[in-house]
């Protein structure tokens, strides 16, 4: 088989210097990628700017990624051509538009100036006011384009919160994984990652909910769906 | 000599999974701190989390560096001990304060409420609305801490302009070196730094301007400067 994986985090520049970055350390992705390859199966991995990264070997291609359009690109690119993508990255949910000192923009201040607002372009923000305002843009949701792009391709996404009940938590999971026509959603709570031990559900169309404890479980149980799917 | 360097840039948290990070890769830092050992002194690195990073070796100390506060609390901690600082972390200059859904804000919004408005605490900022504001702060100015906590000390800073003229990048870095009381700046513009290649003007009380073509020169010249003030 041929497998698309995201992993680590988007980044979204700021300006020339500077940029808004998720922690994800794509440990997880790395981790299924090697899993994938150690089965005979081809990888090709979009990793985020400090992603880990598997040694390279043959049948892994690695592609780095940038912000979330940069991502959506690449999947556009890869997809027509694998049987199965683990979207495991963690994408911006929010890309910066512009950022002002308060100073720059008029007041009083309604909703729709701040929205419409523009201040002049700048390659490095300068450091003078005390106090500076960004707004930010919801980014695409990545997920839901990859079915629509091509139905027949074996989808598991991840659904990540942090302190909420393992119930809200399974629901959210299951709600997103409908959203997304995703076959799978693995569902995981910050507070339930330690290293290692990182507890984590198999959210699948059955009631069926599979129980994991660790990232080479979770990496595992990626790819022995993946099989069933794909030769069962 | 004992040798405090900073490098890498500061990442200063969003939410529990995101932050605000500066994208240098600490390359300069890591090149001056090679150079120091390699003359036989000892150095300490504060690093930010992205930074590239010497090979482990004696007489040398290296420590992961968070947010712009972390970097004061560590440069406080071990300045004491030094006899030269090469400032080249990027610090952050602004952290954020608070980021939320437009629809939260009163309405409408003056410069007072946004400065002192507060969202209720999340620790993963929910991704309903279509747009979000964040303020952000002004963070410590570092450089200026440092020769009030240790007048002593060899200080070298930096200054990094975007497409400036020359004699502008002259003119800022000639006043942040008097700001901060440092001995040296190294003023270098983006558009001149291209992987190897990177031209800096090394700046002290005299008129004297040296011109540096290079990283590798950049970290000799840090070095011997260093060398003519403790043994000259």
């Amino acid at each position: 088989m041929k497998i698309l994986i995201t992993a680590g985090g988007t980044t979204e520049s700021i300006d020339t210097v500077r940029g808004i970055t998720n922690f994800a350390t794509g440990s997880l992705g790395k981790l299924t990628a090697e899993e994938f390859l150690t089965h005979g199966h081809h990888v090709i991995l979009l990793a985020g700017r400090f992603a880990q990264l598997p040694v390279e070997q043959e049948n892994l291609t690695i592609i780095p990624i940038g912000d979330t359009q940069d991502l959506l690109d690449n999947i556009e690119k890869f997809l027509p051509s694998v049987d199965v993508v683990v979207h495991s990255m963690a994408v911006s949910d929010y890309r910066p538009v512009y950022m002002t000192g308060l100073d720059d923009l008029p007041q009083p201040l309604s909703k729709e100036q701040l929205i419409h607002f523009r201040p002049k372009v700048q390659k490095k923000i300068s450091s003078k006011s005390e106090y500076q305002m960004m707004l930010l843009e919801k980014t695409p949701k990545v997920i839901s384009f990859i079915k629509k792009w091509k139905p027949e391709v074996l989808l598991f996404g991840f659904k990540l919160l942090s302190g909420v009940s393992e119930e809200h938590l399974l629901e959210v999971a299951q709600s997103k994984r409908k959203e997304a026509s995703a076959d799978f959603i693995i569902a995981n709570d910050l507070t339930n990652i330690q290293g290692e031990n990182h507890l984590a559900f198999l959210v699948s169309d059955s009631t069926d909910i599979t129980r994991l404890r660790t990232k080479p479980q979770i990496a595992q149980e990626i790819v022995k769906k993946s099989e069933e799917v794909h030769h069962g």
